[in-house]
C-alpha cells in the first residue's frame, strides 16, 4: 500500500515547542511528513538569524529528542523564488510525492489549492507564546525564551553563539543617526 | 515608408476601461503600439493577482473586443528587472523597434529619455475610477468593478476564479495574530 | 463551449515556411494556438541571431501574411529556465490555459507529458529543407535562403541588417589563432 | 564532547550500491555524516534523470534499509552555483558545521582546502560497475541494473517511471535529422 | 614584508568629503585600503541615484584630487548579493586579499567577525552634514550641496546631469493620485 | 576639453604581457582607458583558475610597475550575463562613459557597433607566445612561464599558491575511469 505523504513548510527562525506539537499532530494524519524549512537563503536578519543548516540541525536533533521515528519524516531546506505561480512545482521538485499539505498562510493554502492539492490548517497550540516572533523577542530581551523551545535549539544557539549574533544585529548603524530622510 | 512604432508599459491587474481608451488616443500617433504587460513574473498577491498569461488573454480579447486591428499592436510580457539602468536594453531586446515611450512614470520616463527616446505622458481617463487599485479594491468587497473594464476581463477573472483568488489572498495568516513585532 | 487551445513552442531563428506550415496544420485540431518563442534570451549568435523582439515581429507579420485570423493565435516569448522539472509550471504562467502540447522534442514531450498534457508530435513539412539550420546555413553563404522563409522574415531580416551580423558573428577571433589548447 | 562531521558530496544519479558503502565507511571516521545531494536543480536529462526530491527519497530509504542510524546522519538537496571561489561558503550556510570533507573531485578538493578543510578522497567500492553511469547505461539497454542498487532505488524508479523517463529522454529529436551544421 | 590591507564599502550615493576623511584616515592604520562600492547594481533610485561606472569615476578623480597615491587603493564595485551568509565570500573573490575590515554597519561587522576578520568602526567626520542623504537632500531642494563633497563629484554630477536626474526621479506619478489602496 | 574614453576587455587570465603592450598602444589614441576584466565570476578551472580579485591585483600593479599613470586608466571587474543584446547597457553601467571600444572578439565587436560605438581591433603582439592559453599551458607543464608575464603576475601567482592550484585542478577525478558513457 501506498504511504500518504504530507507537506509542512516554516522558516523555523528557531524550531520552538509549537513546530514539534504541529509535526506530531500531522503524525496522526499521514503515514510520512515532509518539513519543508523555508527562506533558506535567509540569515543574519533580526526576523530570520540561523542558517539553513543551523535550522536543519535544530530540527533535525529536536525531533529525536522527541522519539519521532526517522522513517515518518523528511526535511528539506527551501529557498524562496520569487514567482508564486511557479513556487508549488518548486516545492515538488524538492521533495517526495505528497499529496496534502498543511498550511496557515493564506498564499501557500491558495497556491497550493489551484493546483489540486488537500490543504488544511495545521492546529496551533499556545499561539501567543508559541511564535519565532516571541522567541527572538525574549532572546533579545534577556527574558526566557530557553523555556519555548527543545533542548536542541537551546544547545545549538549556545554553539553558534546566537544570542549575540541577534543583538549584534540589532544595533543601530551610527550612520542612521542622520538628520533628514 | 518605415512604420511609426511606439511603446507602452502596464501591469494591467487587471485589464480596465483606461488601458484600452489610453491605447486608442496612442493609436492616432504611431502606426502600432507595442504593449508591454510589466511585472510579467508576479501573480497571486494583492496588488498582482493575475498571471502574464491571464493578462495576455484578458488584453488580446479586449482589443478585440474593441475592434482593434492586430496589425496595429503587439503584446509583450515583461519581466522586471533589479537594473534599472539596464531595463531599456532589457526591453529592447523583447521587442520589435520603437521611437516613441508613452508613459506616465516617471522612472521610465527618465530612463528611456537617457537613451534618447522621445517620451510622451499618455492621457489618463477619469483616474479616479479607471485604476487597477480600483478595480482590485472593489473586487475584495463586493462592489461594482465589472463597469470599470471590459467584458474580457469579466470573462477571465470568471474563468480563473479570480475573485476567490483574491479574497483568499486577503486573509490573514493565524500566526500574524502575534503578541509583539 | 469552452475554447480547445494548444500550445507550440519553437525558438524560430528565423521564422520559415514550416513554422507556417505546422502553426496552419495545428489549427485544424485547435481553437486557438499559443506560439511560444523560446530561448527570448538569446540573440546575436551563430545558432541564435535573432533578438526576441526581432523573431516575434516576424510570425506576426508572418501570419498576418498568410491570413490566419489573430483572434486564433497568442505569441509569448519564452526565456530558457535551468530547472526541467519546473519548466511546464513556467510555461503555464506566462500562457493562456491550454490542454494540448505539440512537439517533436522529447524533453518537452516527456515534461508535460508528467503533467497530464495530452502532447502530439506535430507533422514536418519538408524537413530537408524547412529548418532553421538550413536557412541560417544558405544566410551565412549566400545561397538561397529567402525561397524558404515568409517574406515577411526576408523584410525584417533586412531591416536588421541580418545577414551581415551573421557574417559578423561567424569571424574567428584572432587570438583564436593559438598554439595549443 | 563535540561530534566530528564530515561532509559528502553526490550527484547520485541515482543512488546505488557504491554511495552506501562509501557512507558505511566514512562513518569509521566521523560521527555524523552530512550528504549533500549535489545539482538539485537538475533532472530529466539523460545524465541527471532523477529530482533532487526522488534522490532525497531513494537515499533515505536505502540508509534506512541498511540499517543506519539516523542520529548519524543529514541529508542535503545543495544546487550548483556558478560560482567557484564562493561554493564552499554556500555549502556551509545550507549545512551543520562540519570539519572534514570526503571527496574525489578535484575542484571540490581544492576548494576546500583553500578554506583550510581536512580533505580525504573516500574509498571506492568496484568502481568498473559502481557508478551511476554504469547504472544509467544499463537501465537504458535493458541490462541487469537493478543488483547495483539498494531495493529502494529499484522502488522508487518503478514509483516515478523512471526506466520510461529515462527511453523517452534518449529519443532524437526528428528536427535533428538535419542536412548540415 | 607582506602588505597590510583594510577593506571598506559604502555606497557612496554620491561620494562625499566624509568618505575621503575616512580613506585618509584607514590608510594610517593598513598599507593600502579596497574600496567596495556597494549596491553596485542600483541607480536611477531617489536613495540611489548614480550607476556604478559613475561613482567609480567620482571616486577615482576625488582621491586623486587629495593627492592619495594610487599605489595605496583599489577601487571595487559589488553587487549586492541576497544570501548574507556567502557575502563575505562573495567580497573575497572580487577583491585582493585583506586582514583588515572598516565598518560601521552591525550586518557587515558581525558577517566578517564570524569569519574571523579583525573589524573595527571608522571615525565618522562630521555626520550631521556628511551623509549622502543630506547631500541628496540638499541637491534635491537646491541647496548648497558643493560644499559637502569634492571637485570631482560637482563635476561628475554636472556631466551626467544628475540634479536634473534625481528632481525627474521625484515626480509623482499621476496613477499614485489614486483614491484608495 | 572633454576627455577621449576608451573600452577594451579581456578576461586576463593571468595577466600577461601582451595586455600591457596592447594597454599602452590604446593609451596612444585615447586620454584614458577602461580595462574591463572579464568573466569576473570565474575562477578555479583549468581556463578561468584566478579569482576576479586576484587579477585586479596583477593588472593594478603590472600597470604600476609599467609607470603608466593612474589618472589613465580604471579597471573594472565584469560578470558575463546570458543576455547578448542587453551586454552592452551592463558595460555601461559599470564603467565611465566611453566612445571608443578596442577588441579582436567579433561578438564584441558587432554588440558595440549595432549600439552605435567606433570599434577597432587592437594591435596583437607575438600572438604565438602572448595568449593566456599559452602561460597556463606551460604554468601546468613546468616550462618557463615568467617570460611572458610582468613581474606583478610572478608575485601574485606565488602568493595565491596559483601554480599548485592549476595543478590540482588538472587531476582526473578517480570516477572518471567509467566503463562506458
Amino acid at each position: 500500500m501506498e504511504k500518504k505523504r504530507g507537506l509542512l513548510i516554516g522558516r523555523m527562525q528557531p524550531v520552538h515547542n509549537g513546530h514539534i506539537q504541529v509535526i506530531k499532530e500531522t503524525l496522526k494524519d499521514v503515514d510520512e511528513i515532509i518539513i519543508g524549512i523555508g527562506s533558506a537563503q535567509l540569515s543574519h536578519t533580526l526576523k530570520d538569524p540561523f542558517t539553513a543548516g543551523e535550522r536543519v540541525m535544530m530540527l533535525t536533533q529536536a525531533l529525536s529528542e522527541n522519539s519521532i521515528k526517522h522513517r515518518h519524516y523528511y526535511i528539506i531546506p527551501m529557498e524562496d523564488i520569487q514567482l508564486n505561480a511557479v513556487w508549488p512545482a518548486h516545492v515538488k521538485m524538492m521533495t517526495p510525492p505528497f499529496s496534502k499539505v498543511f498550511t496557515g498562510n493564506p498564499l501557500v493554502d491558495r497556491l497550493f489549492r489551484e493546483e489540486g492539492y488537500d490543504v488544511t490548517r495545521p492546529p496551533l497550540f499556545n499561539r501567543e507564546e508559541l511564535s519565532g516572533t516571541e522567541v527572538r523577542y525574549r532572546m533579545l530581551h534577556d527574558e526566557n525564551w530557553e523555556s519555548l523551545v527543545p533542548q536542541a535549539t537551546v544547545d545549538i544557539v549556545s554553539e553558534v553563539d546566537g544570542i549575540q549574533r541577534l543583538k549584534d544585529l540589532s544595533k543601530k548603524e551610527v550612520s542612521d543617526l542622520k538628520k533628514r530622510e
